[in-house]
């Protein structure tokens, strides 16, 4: 194995020796793991909480990265949450709760980076990933799918041994296109994505039934192979005026 | 003036020379101004992105503060977001949309920090803010009613000189009540605020349009004085089965 490839496909999440955002966006080798990394940790120099294969300052100095306060970039966006959550949280107790919202989050976070995507946000009982930043990835698309197949496989089980009386359970959205990246207040330093295709990935979502995936044209189109014989549906998405046609992926 | 009330009443946010929320919560002064400071940004401790009369021991090490994974304590709950924000996305160009975007965010975040609040999470164009966590402010529903007046005034001024051809403008939610705060998954260390009441706050907002404050009769009930002659309007929220009675406020 060559280090090129070791530094591409770490075996497991959590692996990689260097940072693979900061290999990505600079060809920079910035140790995160072994005792080359260790002198790095006295600076805050340590792996990202958004992946644990990049380091904090992939997270944290997006302008000393790319030289820019944003850019333009392709890739894919996957937003997941757990449906029917704001009637779970009016009749459930506190530890009931939490422990629903952090196997959902464990349980997403593993497969997405997985995929090589990064947790962005976390908000209570949701989350938004990107896919092709700052890790490059090619098939973002087919990233992103492999990731929320591998969400709602791993959220029904862990999620299967609580009942709690309905039906609840885990709605992705996924979108690909033009996003902006970067840093969008003068006082928060984590890099974000924003834009039309972000809204539309959270959108998407938002008509997603538990248990279900919900592919945009654009996502499905770069990765065929991963929506043959998915169901279709044309959805009407709130702030967009043209219905919008999405792929429909259930795991399992 | 005495040492407690000059840490209490900072004359404005990011003056405090010692960490309001360690203070609060567990009574040990940590330096974050001054020369006292220095030492410690060795160790990353540092004025907080949440709020800068807080550290980041607070933002950070939540366990070590309370002394438990999490707790359940009165708080009110602020939620704001630019309304149509997902049209302008479809149609704006990227330069322009994340300076609405930094607008927004600057401006929230000076309100809430001025009255004692936390940008606990920043979503692209939204926000969700805590009162009396870390900070202690027993009169947190009132706290978040100016805040949320100042939100609207101060976006309103520096969104007004901006031409989008179709009107927007920023919708608050604020809900009080019992929350779980702590950290909700193994990998992220920064603390959130989970539970019903976080949730209808969130519903709240989304049903608010540009430019008004959407108030819980909850919030009201403890802020009288702030919301006296106010229209009330009847709402139904989704995943919450009984309507919603709520308080309807404008700035200006």
């Amino acid at each position: 194995m060559t280090t090129t490839t070791a530094i591409r496909h770490p075996t497991r999440p959590g692996s990689a020796g260097i940072c693979r955002g900061c290999w990505d966006q600079m060809h920079m080798p910035i140790p995160i793991g072994g005792p080359l990394s260790l002198p790095l940790r006295a600076f805050g120099i340590t792996r990202s909480k958004m992946n644990p294969d990049i380091c904090t300052i992939c997270e944290r100095s997006f302008q000393y990265v790319k030289k820019q306060r944003q850019i333009t970039s392709g890739a894919t966006i996957l937003f997941a949450d757990i449906r029917n959550y704001t009637g779970l949280s009016e009749r459930l107790g506190a530890v009931e709760l939490s422990h629903i919202v952090s196997l959902f989050q464990d349980c997403s976070a593993g497969a997405i980076w997985a995929n090589d995507g990064i947790v962005n946000k976390q908000m209570g009982d949701g989350l938004m990933a990107i896919f092709n930043f700052p890790i490059s990835r090619k098939d973002h698309a087919a990233a992103a799918i492999i990731a929320a197949l591998e969400i709602q496989r791993a959220c029904a089980e862990a999620l299967s041994e609580i009942d709690v009386g309905e039906p609840f359970g885990v709605g992705v959205g996924i979108h690909t296109g033009d996003v902006q990246i970067g840093e969008f207040s003068s006082f928060h330093s984590d890099f974000t994505a924003i834009g039309g295709v972000v809204n539309q990935a959270a959108r998407l979502e938002s008509q997603a039934a538990p248990g279900e995936i919900l592919i945009s044209a654009e996502t499905a189109l770069q990765a065929p192979e991963l929506v043959t014989e998915s169901e279709m549906r044309m959805l009407s998405l709130k702030g967009i005026e043209q219905p919008v046609k999405a792929r429909i992926l259930r795991a399992g």
